[in-house]
């Protein structure tokens, strides 16, 4: 059995790593850590848990095999500096400090994108997990990136639920606010820019081109729906970089190519992410979905340590959906 | 022209009573009091205002005719203390302070249910205007009360939206949470049930039954549903209690008995209020409807207006509603 | 491995059954039945199993172990008049044909409510699964049944998704109408009624009361939040009343006794069910919270069909809830 | 009084044009068109109408000044091929037959975006009103092309409210599919787009280069926002365009430009159009929000026959909007 440590266990990524792990085959939970709620149970933070687990939040950990950091930007490093963590214990943080910046205190943290760097990741103690913007969006863009067709601008919006916002509560996640409503929020300047165009590059594109990013707060909870075109000067005509997109992903077991137009919820509460491709006037448009806590957040943390430890990248993230 | 203060103007149900007094034709906003966002615009804080206004937030007013006082529970009578109105000042509290404990510093409050006081309204300086879920529960049980039918345990569920937990975000109203959820809160508690009690037994019911009242939080913005039962102890027949209810309202005129079922959004954005009355295993079965900012808050308080002041009663309120 | 086919293949009921079953280790899906839609594959209709079976609709059978009835009222009974069903051939009916009415061409139906006919349905080939509401309302007043304290009218109200009332488009679920929205349908007079009472009295309770029930539309797509009371003429106390509930479900792996106050979120995408206990101006009041879609149908038919085939009750049923 | 007829009086569009004309001052109804629907009271189709009128559909209508045609696609030519209309009776489309073809039986028709062909629309008896999309993209679009600033490709997502889709229930309108859902249609083939190119021509744009356009299905009811960004090659800085675009509006009472970023809300239930204006690496940035209902088709209606009869376009259309 793995023995797991969630440091950072109150918030929303927190909450769907135990919802995920308290039913994986391989995993023992040695301990949640909340400086914030010792003594607490977890049942009792996390609700819906109630009758899951007997666990309590606690400030201390022992030898576990894995730490996932589920914290504020920034902390994973304080985290690292302050505690004296072995170098055979292995790290998978789900926040941003490591995904651009990678080498810190003698670990060397690898972007934590299956699909790409799945050697890399398996052969490694440290992995810096996605953003949930930059995973759709680099999923979809990918295989694109490997026949180095991004040649000209790249156009997308995405779309996010809200709990990609946190789980403080603020003026733009307050329900009388965002009940049926829609705004832009960092547009063209969304921080997950930096990992997408670095994680294009080594995806095989020679250069990345501009990409004009408009993120959008949709009034749902979960999921990320990205729609998002380039210039097609590729001779592939659009079946043919439909293939394409299929073999791409042939052995990722959880990105499937649609050949019907596809809605958010086809994925919700999922780790799975649907691509659908079509040409229009000389564009390439690709819609891509994800469950931002999911593929976007906790599974695809799950899927890293899967393959971290050699096992099967699928154990634990066979999840059923909730499409309706 | 009426000239109107809004005391505690950032809020839900200033930026209500703003709405509708900015095209009142008899009104003119003389001035709208924050103590935390003097010299802010309003249209900057009610962002759906821009255009309409162009009011900025003071701390002082001038001689208004009328003071609208939408503060917290507590607040306007620290306001009426700390601040000195002339008597001739018309006052309509939007908050509790005086619904249930009408009389302070010389000033006596009428309960400003216009259904049923509205002689005492016209004649009076001071209006306690009475609660949401007060309304929507008192409106569909007065006739009852009129010809003393309310004999038994009265059954209540109601369903606000969020918009009656007000503008501080919090756990309850956070938008993840209460997306797509249903809980209950105060059952059999809540702190309006002192100013039904006592308005039923001023609209004639000799005394009143316990009311098992249970509030739920529902996942929408806007309104209340109410729905009613108690044991129907009467000679009427059903059709002789509907017409009962048509007779007792039919110089009401934002209030309708419906003879087919009714759904919230038949009211939302109005200040009008739904009736449905049916007959089933020995109980009379009301459903009753209202918009929570509306008649259940700032509507409310500008039909009182128009009645103190003398004008018709549905001047500034024939609101478009927004039933899809 | 049990051979496993599902008839009217193409509803909600159906596709979580398929979503259920396709990750259950002791399942193989032999066919899905839809005489309308042969030949098209499963994943092109509930597009979320994209990349998940390739099971095609089909209108034949070959020798299932199990067959699971996901009709429409009356054609369960059609159905089995119509196909040559070999006796040992397992039953699994999903519509209202069997709950009242339990025999028909020599099948013998027992209801499907496994916390309290377990036994019964261990040992039977015939299985009527119970209705959504009927199962979030009995499964919150058996207990009280067992110590027959039912003494008075039962006040339900019952709050459901719109995934209640079917696939078919209709004005009722029009997105258009229903957001935003709440009504209240069949007000006293829901069809459930009848296997609620019967199953009490099978539970224990000497007598039923009248149950007064209001189902509710809801504007969200799945769950049931049921709230309940009745008089307390026990004479337990609030302390005692809750240990009793915790007791009587302490073997039940879904069924557990909250606590804190319930949310329903905390139950949706799970087969768990959640209970609520307190008591005010003596009333017992009971709160309950299902997913219709899996305890209150697809969830309870596996729950069913791992009793009848003497595996653990568990076995395919813990998923992963979906609380934010 | 203009004396006012609505034909196909039974959907969304009608029915907000009846909400809004109802309290018009200078207006009568003079007749409610439904075939299918002859002799129903229209309170008890439009629900929410209840007390507020008597009318009843009828099938004739008898000398009215203006007939709003609130029909499918196709069908207002049959309407005035089937129907003997004096040429002095004006005429308002609000379905699609004449924006792109303007000629018809002697009828010559204006497009009605009242922002730029004001003048004709006072002096036309024939106006065919926007559609819903091209409103909230034209109107954010009229200030470059009046200075000829759309020279590159305009990328346009937008996404809107299910009463888009009007009022027959479908697959892709039914609340569990809907609900938390987010879907794209008809990319980059909108049939909008004919009417935006034209109208931006008219509007002084030399040539319109290729509009990009993504429209998508939002979970809300009501409300297009707009986001658009085209190539700056223009020597106007930021805040000289937002100049620019404020006095381009300067003179149009319904349209306002936002100095802050907008959220689709703040329009709702109104006639307003509000705008907001970025510069971001080389392109220009405009966000659109508009009611679809009102702005987007029957307010819009009503301000075109306010100019047609010589009234100010303003009267009946302050609606409070429903910003929470």
């Amino acid at each position: 059995m793995i023995k797991v440590s969630i440091v950072g266990g109150t918030g929303y990524t927190a909450g769907e790593l135990l919802r995920i792990l308290l039913n994986h085959p391989h995993v023992e939970i040695e301990s949640v850590i909340s400086t914030t709620s010792v003594g607490v149970s977890v049942g009792e933070m996390h609700r819906d848990l109630l009758g899951e687990t007997d666990l309590v939040f606690t400030d201390t950990f022992s030898n576990p095999d894995v730490i996932f950091l589920c914290l504020g930007h920034g902390l994973s490093r304080s985290f690292l500096e302050e505690n004296d963590i072995p170098k055979d214990c292995k790290i998978i943080d789900l926040g941003n400090d490591f995904r651009n910046d990678p080498s810190f205190m003698g670990r060397d943290f690898v972007f934590g994108i299956c699909e790409l760097n799945k050697e890399k990741i398996e052969a490694t103690n440290n992995v810096a997990n996605p953003g949930c913007f930059a995973s759709s969006i680099i999923l979809a863009l990918l295989p694109l990136a490997s026949v180095d067709a991004l040649t000209d601008d790249i156009h997308v919006h995405a779309i996010t639920g809200s709990t990609g916002a946190g789980k403080r509560p603020g003026d733009t996640t307050h329900f009388s606010y965002r009940d049926n409503n829609i705004s832009v929020y960092k547009a063209f300047a969304h921080q997950h820019l930096e990992e997408i165009t670095h994680t294009l590059k080594s995806g095989g594109s020679n250069k990345v081109p501009q990409i004009n990013f408009v993120p959008m707060r949709g009034d749902f909870a979960r999921g990320i729906f990205a729609s998002i075109y380039t210039k097609w000067n590729n001779s592939m005509s659009e079946q043919e970089a439909v293939d394409m997109f299929k073999k791409y992903y042939k052995d990722s077991p959880f990105v499937f190519v649609s050949d019907k137009s596809i809605s958010l919820k086809e994925v919700v509460n999922t780790n799975k992410v649907l691509l659908h491709v079509e040409f229009h006037n000389g564009y390439i448009y690709i819609t891509s979905i994800i469950d931002n806590l999911i593929k976007g957040a906790s599974g695809a943390a799950v899927q890293n340590m899967n393959l971290m430890f050699g096992i099967d990248e699928t154990v634990g993230l066979k999840l059923k959906g909730s499409a309706f």
